[in-house]
């Protein structure tokens, strides 16, 4: 099929950067995209914060036929990232639907602990 | 756009708050709420026990184009909070759209653990 | 109001309890139901195995206006239970709207590990 | 009933085969897939990579009534299997309805890590 699956528009609430690494695995969340259609998928990221204006239009680029396991880390604006330790949410718009997944590896202690979560597909988005 | 992305009722069926903390970090759980919008979100927390009645509208706010990770530990009713240790759920109701997700750091042994879910957000809510 | 919330057909595909219990903790599965109806939702469970036929027929009751939060170890159909270390699946109808959320605890090594989903609600079920 | 219950098409944009095991339990990804119908699920399975053209139509039967846990590490296409420690995306079709439910387990540190989310389904697929 030419037109890939999922939605245009995913959010995910439950956004942190753990400050520290003890183990083996350095502390990370990864925004997990995969796009099944044949066209290149561009995404903005919008990341919200509790006490301040978002961070608005960092753009992503997902090929076709492709995943893309985005660390958040690496999002930057104008070179400003996200601060480790600070609660925030992200909103992710693409031109052509994916589908997204959300992911963290807290190694704060030396043993790791890991979650995951489908993003929340916007209906209608 | 003006009106947020989401639902306005959604559900966490497995609340619970773990009585210890071993490690470096404190056990909890967070409700993490994304508002999108540019208005105030105006929600009502209920919550649900096993063996008693409710504890109802325990109201929080979250600004628009803001997130807010609420701790259960914080929510509070006639000066009566969520006792730790107990089996809860929690359902929530918001007057404009928002998303949530829910997450635990169990800190019960000195590694923690983590879980979350995107809330179960319910239909034509 | 008098209808609760949610689906009246859920599936968790990935069942398993861990067979052993190294920390403070002691490993388990928690079926977690929310009824915000006001009427008793009467719960049938179905057992799904990789090599034998289903367990079936296993009820559990959940009171209006309450939560259960139902270890999987505690089910049992004529003196039969699931058994520890194999792989199953479950199926959970209600006679009234209801949300669930599975969750597990492995305490197989000292430090705990966990994970959690909302169960799979079936559309019009 | 005679026809299963749940979606024909399923995405888990999250896979990754950890590199090692330190503890007592080994590192690995489970696809849960429960088949509710009487007939065999004809399961493909398409693996997506970030730099690579995708491994397609690996086949797994799931019998009708019956649960499978498929670890990842045993899908094979022409002898090629997938390479642990590298980031990839998982989609499914199936010729009848299934729920998938994706889980994994990292024992990278001898205390393991557990993760799990339903996986996507797509609508109409």
């Amino acid at each position: 099929m030419a037109a890939g699956a999922g939605s245009t528009h995913w959010v995910i609430p439950d956004g942190y950067i753990p400050e520290k690494s003890a183990g083996e695995l350095t502390s990370h969340e990864s925004v997990c995209v995969l796009n099944t259609g044949f066209e290149d998928a561009q995404l903005v990221f919008t990341i919200y914060f509790e006490d301040r204006e978002p961070l608005e239009s960092i753009g992503v680029i997902v090929p076709g036929r492709r995943t893309k396991h985005i660390r958040t880390s690496s999002l930057v604006k104008d070179g400003e990232t996200i601060t480790a330790g600070v609660p925030y949410a992200i909103e992710i718009e693409s031109d052509v639907p994916v589908i997204v997944q959300y992911s963290r590896l807290d190694a704060t202690q030396a043993e790791n602990a890991l979650m995951s979560t489908m993003a929340y597909p916007v209906k209608g988005g």
